[in-house]
């Protein structure tokens, strides 16, 4: 397809068909070269929107088949609400507005009239969907109500950047509603799970899974659940939320149930979500000096057969063997691309490292000969032989081969990057160092906020595999009941 | 699930739990009846904005499932663009800023300042795509260029009605640049095959395709093709279009390539779209005074197994036969509800006949001994008696009947509801009569507007299946070369 050439970037894009920077020098550009240099997105004509490209857009099909798949195996169900919500609504949990009304785009005027009450674009659902609640549900055999939403929301961005930050951003929205207060919590806690083992499993970025500080979580929220990953820059970036609502949003939108004992009661409520940005997280955790590099699991292709040695006596056979083997091993259920185009080698080898494609595939005639092809790991670089009678089971096993070690690699990388320690004068300098810290602290929102105003590090987690431990906060001396992870963030 | 029972209703719309009004009696009111006790959709709180409840959006999920993997086949690819649109993009091709500009929701408030550039939610995608399309495309080799999204849009509506007119909706917009005319227009053609396709082989709905006369089509458009359904009330209902754009896009985007000729020009465009809607027009193909009337392919639950005789001694080892049936079924590909509740047996039936699940099985303990089922069509409500042991392939065929005859049944409706006449008097008697007519018309806009102003009948299309064939215009005398379509319209 057409879009896919290396042709069809953005002509006015300066990372477009630019050398990609390196990340020992500028990490940000580096960034924003990768996922130019991928086609991935690029920056739309409102400022802080983007354009999501077909490669990039691809990303999200994958993340929305397998998470689909997984919420509805769940008891999910998926509905659509609408995109404006009356301000009001967002008035009816305090927290709330006082969260997002910094950030809201208003619809002041429609259909050719100012409108007698402003539509926000909703910058998240809770309250829209909520009002319907308060009307669905009815007897405790109404619940758990399993709600899912894939949209578009928007919230205003000053300091935009691809993926990780911009105005408008596609994600899903889970909201829950049950009987007790256990049961939601659990909700809220296997969301988290599932999103955990996306991201470890299918983007083989490993993640801190923890609770947010009394700060750090959602404008509404009893309780806000994380998954953290890490970046090569040593940051520490929000991947997916899911949070325990307690009875904050029921009571101001009165969603009660009869119980069985008779009586009216209100709904415990959850919501989680995973956005757009959990591609720019997977970018950071792996790309390299020479473009993206994806995992298999995630790749919406995961090999990419290239033709080489075009014009040479020996090709003749190589265009129908190509074409043979891509129909092979798509056979065998992998998503293949051939690159049987009349260009230098050099020049689609550089196109497809750029883009990512796990494993290139190199056929020609002298390749046919041997009945072997050259096989190319776009995340280690190495080369190696595959003998062409066996090439099914022995690209499946390579593919897992890699996304197994780019699992490993990035784990190592994140076990290396984070720091116990347990002295003020050592937390300062492994956060000058780039380092994640893990760190005791007393809990006190004050406390916190010196924490961040001098050194620049946010609590993300107290992680959940960090077992409770007696201590002193690094920064006041009091006293402590479990390791805080602290971190520069996106 | 919670939400699939019937006491998740609304609790303040009336249409919830009443009885359905009869098509006879009100037949407006009707639909609205069934859209509401199927618990497809509801009203939001922002006038002309609906709700897409769970049981509606599965109907939402079937139509992208099938025709996102049409697509793809036939080399689309999906990308996402910004919800907000600068209005002065709009305002680049003039007859398009005309047709839309009276239902613009426009944002003119964002991050708590008020906006420098009034930005209008978009109506459809055109201009904000095709300034990134102007980018993207450099030279012949990156065309065609093949993109769609998936998405919502907002026109602002004043007499709203759920799925078939409502201020936001959900839909897909298909958008190409091709190196000529002849191209642009077979893609316009083919697409409007696929919804063809799609409206008689999965929906079961029965349609015209033909051209649009110069006053209907898309603002902006060449030519536009419509895909036309009929309602049982002998209204026609847009189900879906495709446009060949011509230049006029190019040009006032500059999209333009460089040709093999080594000289530069614009590209030829088309863009197709099908949306929400068509849920409406298929639920007024098929539905009747009972509910909702799903056909097979598009139904998200095909088979509903109900168990009966709860309490009878004979009625122990059903719970666990009804859930083998349903595995059974599952594994051979069928979408399978088990109904298992101890409910009364006529209550459960009056729920899954609202919410159209084509076929219920019924299972108790006298049909266990006797080894079958009882089978009862949705769509005509015949009984008849399956064996246990045959149930996998007399379920499919059983499914595959309903299929047909559904598709039959309309179709004959379509065509003895549509009458051609070659006068003046006869046109009124028809169109008085509620029928659609086939007339010969002169393809003036004047004539076309007074016909519509005497008679509520609009033009719908030159349908592609009527020969061209010479005749005299009912209204005017003057000659024709074709008969159109004219019909009320949604």
């Amino acid at each position: 397809m057409s879009q896919n050439s290396s042709s069809s970037n953005n002509k006015d894009d300066r990372h477009a068909e630019k050398q990609i920077t390196p990340r020992a020098e500028d990490f940000s550009e580096w960034y924003l070269d990768v996922v130019s240099a991928a086609e991935l997105a690029e920056n739309a004509p409102v400022r802080g929107c983007m354009i999501i490209k077909p490669n990039g857009y691809a990303l999200w099909e994958r993340i929305q088949k397998i998470l689909d798949d997984r919420f509805k195996e769940l008891g999910v169900a998926n509905a659509y609400f609408p995109l404006l919500i009356p301000e009001r609504f967002l008035e009816k949990e305090a927290e709330h507005v006082e969260g997002f009304s910094p950030e809201l785009a208003v619809v002041t005027h429609a259909g050719g009239k100012d409108l007698e009450e402003r539509l926000a674009v909703r910058p998240t659902s809770e309250t829209i969907m909520y009002d319907a609640f308060s009307r669905w549900v009815r007897s405790y055999r109404d619940l758990p109500l399993l709600i899912n939403q894939w949209s578009n929301v928007m919230r205003w961005e000053l300091r935009p950047r691809l993926f990780l930050r911009t105005s408008e951003f596609l994600w899903q929205e889970g909201h829950t509603v049950h009987t007790t207060e256990e049961e939601a919590d659990e909700r809220a806690r296997q969301m988290l799970q599932v999103y955990k083992d996306f991201a470890e499993d299918v983007m083989a970025v490993p993640v801190f899974i923890g609770q947010k500080s009394e700060s750090e979580k959602f404008a509404g929220a009893l309780h806000t659940y994380t998954v953290e990953s890490v970046t090569q820059e040593g940051k520490a970036l929000q991947f997916a939320t899911s949070h325990n609502l307690g009875q904050n949003f029921s009571r101001a939108f009165e969603i009660t149930y009869l119980g069985q004992d008779g009586a009216r009661h209100y709904g415990w409520q959850t919501s989680w979500g995973i956005s757009t940005r959990a591609i720019g997280g997977m970018v950071m955790t792996h790309s390299d000096d020479k473009g993206l590099v994806l995992p298999p699991r995630m790749a919406p292709q995961q090999v990419v057969i290239t033709t080489v040695g075009h014009g040479m006596t020996n090709f003749d056979r190589v265009p129908s063997e190509a074409l043979r083997l891509a129909e092979q091993l798509r056979g065998s259920g992998l998503r293949v691309h051939l690159d049987d185009r009349e260009l230098r080698p050099g020049e689609k080898f550089f196109e497809w490292e750029r883009k990512g494609v796990p494993l290139r595939l190199e056929l020609g005639g002298k390749e046919l000969s041997a009945q072997v092809l050259t096989a190319v790991r776009r995340d280690t670089g190495e080369k190696q032989e595959i003998n062409l009678s066996q090439a099914d089971t022995q690209v499946s096993e390579l593919l897992d081969k890699i996304q197994t070690d780019m699992f490993r690699r990035a784990a190592e990388y994140k076990e290396n990057w984070t720091k116990e320690v347990d002295s003020w004068e050592e937390f300062v300098k492994e956060i000058q160092a780039g380092h994640l810290v893990l760190a005791h602290w007393n809990g006190k929102a004050d406390v916190e906020e010196k924490i961040k105003d001098e050194t620049g590090a946010s609590t993300r987690c107290a992680p959940f595999d960090h077992p409770a431990e007696k201590g002193k906060c690094i920064y006041s001396g009091e006293p402590s009941s479990c390791r805080f992870l602290f971190a520069k963030a996106y």
